[in-house]
């Protein structure tokens, strides 16, 4: 049955290894993702291809585009303007493919407010003794900077009510193969076949 | 991570197969589902077990837990009363085992209203035309009684809208597959996993 591809928002905490995950995914057998392309205000380098590595605009074109809502998220880095256009990703899932977007957790909660019926993933630590260690254990003593450092990780743990599924990444394939579980059942929801089945009953 | 048991209920339009679809599900690998134990006011027959084949219990029983409303859903058939007791349920559930049920529309529909948190799976058809065909050549040529047969299969696949999941029966072990991936994603879901997070952000 045809129908309108699903978009899919992998995100999560800094360091929990979201690239790591959707590389691996990409690479996994079967996958047939499209991986979003974003746009960029920065000069092409050597090599790079338009609509390949980026869509390269003009900061005057990207800020127009942001007035008008057609960026589901963006942000600014070293006087560049970095996100993911609108139309593309729409244009994407109307062919009916599903459309990957790995992303922090700020972006993520923008693009939720746009397209509210993406499946969003939140990928976690698999053990949170190991993360507070890590935080304490990077080369400091003094206490404020851990406490600021817990505080933040707190923080973007608790963004995770905000998500649909909760991915632990204890083994990068085991992690893997939970998302892909989760993509083929979201494509069974009654709410993305329903459309599809009430015209099929019209003509039975 | 520890946490309660799913309550999945599979169902769909008469003969769809959902009782092979379930047989197939629970003789499959790694399966470890508890299949839900029915309640009866009928007879223990020879070979039968009370807490294995059947809880048997007396009409005067039975009545009392419809009217206390410890039945998740009940059916009368040739004088005898067959449901399902909620605590039962419950109490698997609450030992984190995943409890399924394979039970008719109607049924599905009362598990609803008692515990609208169950993951709802509709078996759907692969094809309505053979759907159709199957009807209109069932030996009878009455147009009104093809007519009504239509009615009542129009009216059971109207039901999905109820559901969360629409599976399609196209191949057994393709169904089972879906089936299982659906149940291991809803593991993952959010609103099942936050107060295991929350607890633990406490401790962190």
């Amino acid at each position: 049955m045809s129908e309108r591809g699903l978009l899919i928002v992998l995100s999560g905490p800094s360091g929990v290894g979201k690239g790591t995950v959707r590389k691996a995914l990409f690479e996994s057998e079967g996958s047939s993702y499209e991986y979003s392309i974003s746009m960029t205000t920065r000069q092409m380098r050597t090599g790079e291809v338009e609509g390949v590595d980026y869509f390269f605009r003009s900061k005057e074109e990207f800020e127009g585009l942001i007035d008008s809502g057609k960026m589901l998220e963006y942000a600014e880095y070293v006087n560049n303007y970095y996100g993911t256009p609108l139309d593309y990703v729409n244009q994407t899932l109307d062919e009916g493919k599903d459309v990957f977007l790995e992303i922090e957790v700020q972006g993520a909660m923008k693009v939720k407010e746009k397209m509210p019926d993406g499946v969003f993933i939140f990928l976690t630590p698999p053990d949170f003794t190991e993360l507070k260690s890590r935080i304490v254990n990077r080369g400091t003593d003094d206490m404020s900077v851990i406490e600021e450092r817990m505080k933040v990780a707190r923080a973007e743990i608790e963004m995770m009510s905000h998500y649909d599924y909760a991915v632990v990444n204890d083994e990068v394939p085991l992690a893997v193969e939970r998302i892909q579980k989760i993509i083929a059942s979201e494509h069974c929801r009654v709410m993305r076949v329903i459309d599809t089945y009430e015209k099929m009953l019209k003509e039975f």
